[in-house]
This record gives C-alpha cells, sequence and structure tokens, in this order.
C-alpha cells in the first residue's frame, strides 16, 4: 500500500540539533516530509544536518512557514502530540491508535500530518483547536520531559508499524474532509461576523470561546461541500443585518437630504 | 502489576550525551537501572548529567562495569538490540514481542534486562550470544542509523505499553456527546433561523440541504456545552441585527438630542 507518510510539522523548534535528530529519526521510519513554522534560530542551520546523520533530505526538503495555519492549510487529517492534559474536546489518541487512524486516512487518499511543539513550551492550546485530535505517549508522569526527536520516534516507530496490516479506510459515506486552509476561511468568517455582532462578551473570553467552536467544528472533519454550505449558513444568517443596515443608511441619507432640502 | 522494568545495559557507550540522553528516555517511560559496560570515555561524566534534563536518577545510580559478562549476571532474561541480521540461532523479537517477554518474565519475579551496543560498533555476535533473544527495531533499511537514546526509546516505550495503553487518566476527553432532543432542538432553531433568511433555496432542496448539514453536525457529537454556544451562536448572528438597530436607534436619540442642545 503506497499511502503517504504523515507530514511531520515542528512549531517553533528551538535547537537545531533536534530537528536533526527529528530529520534522523523521520528517515529511520521512512517520512519525509518536514515543516518548520517559525524556527527560533531561523533556517537552515548547519547544525541541524550535523545532527542528521546522514538524512539530510527532510532538512534539504524542509518547508518554512511563518505560521502554523500555513503549515497544515493543504493537510485533511492532523493530530497533535502533547504530552499536557488540555481542556478540549478533541479525541485523546495513544500513538498506536493515531497511527491506525493517520495509516487508513493516508491509504484512502487523505493528506496526514502529525504536530510537535517546541522543546520548551510545547502547543498552545489554540495550536490544538487546529488539529483533529491529541497524540500523547504514555510516559511516567513523574517525569514528562520527553525529547521532541523521541516524541518523533515513537510516532514514526508506530507509523511504520501499521505498513504490516493497514486497517480498511474508514467508511465515509461523504466526500473525505476539506484541507485546512478551506476550513480556517470557515472560522475566520465565523469569527469575523460573531464580532460584528458582539458575541465575544467579555472580550477576554474571546480566545477561549474561538477555541472551543473550532474544537467543535474540527471534530466534524468538514468536507469541502459542507464548508462551503457553512459559510453559506454564516452569510445567511448574517445578511439580514447588512440588509437592514444598509436600508437604514439608505434612509438616513434621504432624510439628510430631505433636511437639506427644508433648510434651502 | 508490580513488575520491576527492565535493567538498560549499554555496552562500550562513547558519548556522555547519549548516556544522559538514555537516562532521559528511561525517565520517561519508568526504567530506573542503567549499567554502563566500559564507557569509552569513562565515568562519571558531567555531560551525561547535562543532557538527561533532570532525569538523574539513573545517572547517579549507574552501575559501571569491566565485562559484559558482569553486568549482566544477576538477570535471568536478557535481549539484545540490533539493526543488524546475524547468524544466531536466538529468536528474533520486534520490540513489542520483546516487551511481551519481558513483562511476563518480570511478573513472575525474574530479573530481566535489555542491552544496547555502542554508537559506532553496535553488539559484537558473541555479546549477543550472552543473551536469550535479539530484538530488532523494524526501521527502514536504506537509513538504518539509529541513535542509541532513540532505540532505548522505542524499547522502553513499548515495555510501558504492557502496563496498559489506555492514556493516562489525567487526560480526559471533553464531556459526553448532549442527548438527542438537545441536538435537534438546536437543529430546529438553526433551521428556522435560516428558513426565515432565505436560505432554503429551491425549495425542493430544502429536505437535503438540512440532511447533510446535520450530517455534518452530527458527526462533530456535540456536547451539551457546545450545543448551547452553537445556539448562542445563531442568536448572535441572526438577532445581531435587533442589537444593531438597538444602538443605531440609541445612538440616532443621542444625536437628535445634541443638535437639541445646539439649537438651544
Amino acid at each position: 500500500m503506497n499511502a503517504a507518510p504523515p507530514v511531520v510539522i515542528l512549531n517553533e523548534p528551538q535547537l537545531a540539533e533536534n530537528i536533526g535528530a527529528v530529520a534522523r529519526v523521520m528517515g529511520n521510519f521512512g517520512l519525509t516530509d518536514l515543516r518548520l513554522v517559525r524556527p527560533r534560530d531561523g533556517w537552515p542551520q548547519e547544525r541541524a544536518w550535523a545532527s542528521a546523520s546522514g538524512a539530510n533530505w527532510p532538512l534539504d526538503n524542509a518547508r518554512v512557514c511563518q505560521t502554523l495555519e500555513s503549515a497544515i492549510g493543504d493537510l485533511q487529517l492532523v493530530l497533535a502530540t502533547t504530552a499536557r492534559p488540555r481542556e478540549t474536546a478533541l479525541p485523546v489518541l495513544t500513538p498506536r491508535e493515531a497511527a491506525g487512524r493517520l495509516r487508513s486516512a493516508s491509504a484512502s487518499g487523505q493528506a496526514v500530518g502529525l504536530l510537535f511543539g517546541g522543546e520548551r513550551a510545547g502547543l498552545e492550546t489554540a495550536d490544538i483547536a487546529l488539529t483533529h485530535g491529541i497524540v500523547t505517549i504514555p510516559i511516567d508522569p513523574k517525569f514528562h520531559s520527553l525529547n521532541l526527536a523521541q516524541a518523533v520516534a515513537v510516532n514514526a516507530y508506530e507509523w511504520r508499524l501499521t505498513e504490516g496490516d493497514a486497517p480498511p479506510p474508514r467508511f465515509r459515506e461523504g466526500a473525505p474532509p476539506a484541507d485546512q486552509a478551506a476550513v480556517l476561511g470557515f472560522y475566520e468568517q465565523l469569527e469575523g461576523e460573531l464580532e460584528a455582532a458582539g458575541f465575544f462578551h467579555p472580550a477576554e473570553k474571546k480566545a477561549s470561546m474561538v477555541r472551543n467552536l473550532r474544537v467543535a467544528f474540527g471534530r466534524a472533519q468538514l468536507s469541502e461541500q459542507e464548508v462551503r454550505t457553512l459559510r453559506g449558513v454564516v452569510t445567511a444568517l448574517a445578511k439580514g443585518r447588512g440588509r437592514v443596515l444598509a436600508k437604514l443608511a439608505a434612509s438616513r441619507a434621504a432624510e439628510a437630504a430631505d433636511d437639506e432640502a427644508d433648510e434651502g
């Protein structure tokens, strides 16, 4: 089965040595596509190649992205690796379960990815809200400082193990999931309209309100058609307001003209 | 199950940084007992502690041995990790199979260990002959330069999984799905507002449009809280109009009052 392996996305990685070590384990387990979101020390970094032990190809072809959104825009299933518990409603998977999901999605033609946070901070909850599930490695809660390349290694290892016995592609009645760029476009439209409607109050709650909405929609893995439909839903619900405003503006202009006429 | 975890034996390790990285993954996966056979640069080495990220206990208690025989003398089951094929009649196990064997031996009271070769040379066949089986990680034959700590990580991870591969209990998935009555209430609200906004056209398509929307939301398995939030979203989008109108009316009233004041 020629399912494409998951893209590895490193969000704000710090040490070039760790990026090189990630490339090395990618080479070990047959992964090739590496994306770096805002690497702290810039890119390229010689030390990455030095620590890759010859696994140069993921580094040579690494794509540097300024935003996580652009790094995952073309993917249809993204899983976020984190060791910290999160208050999100996303499914929580073991690396083994995650590999199974990635494999079956990939086998059915979807572009899939694994997202890893930087060495110090890991992933923000807002980053995780852009994905479809959380992968957590069952490490000892007494010592959960897992090296970045080790986290990649465990997941890449589990991916490789699925090559022997790929489960059948998941049954889906409809079309495959939209890519994340389309989904993000919908989120932005929705959030913009909600902002305009005064939905986000108090203001300090906006970030978590946005996150919770994204997580709920993320779980649905919307198809392209569904994204278009939901955009239409938001427009239909919101446009009444615009129509009314336009009407009001027109009537005020008319009144103003009347006033001028009266004065003249 | 209180089975003692496997002892980790590094045969002629070279870089102190790698020994520290091994201690770190041991800490991650609950292993504690580290033994070093003829470490190249002597022992202790400060750089090992520096790269252990706080997993000091395997290093503090590491036992240095002059021979492999003495390092494994007290063990009852030792498995040797190697990426190279060997001409031995020992069983060849995957890390998963190896972890199963180690677990069941340990559970029955045996002292067990995992043996790893040095960075450059790996294990000699004579070393392997002192063990009970070969563990081989299924890496890509095109790039089998696996970092020492990564090899330990994969095996330690598999050991830990034999404790049960459920995510740690502190990870809690979101709230359970709302009951269907709540979900249907949301659907009806949404569809009512869409009807009012003229969304369902042509009319004969309404049934399938409704069905498609419901399917998309249904896949998300919304929680009760999410249903409430989405009801608020629909209200905000649809009735934002009312709020905007009220605001406009208020500001017009204020302007009118200003105008009167100016005139007065």
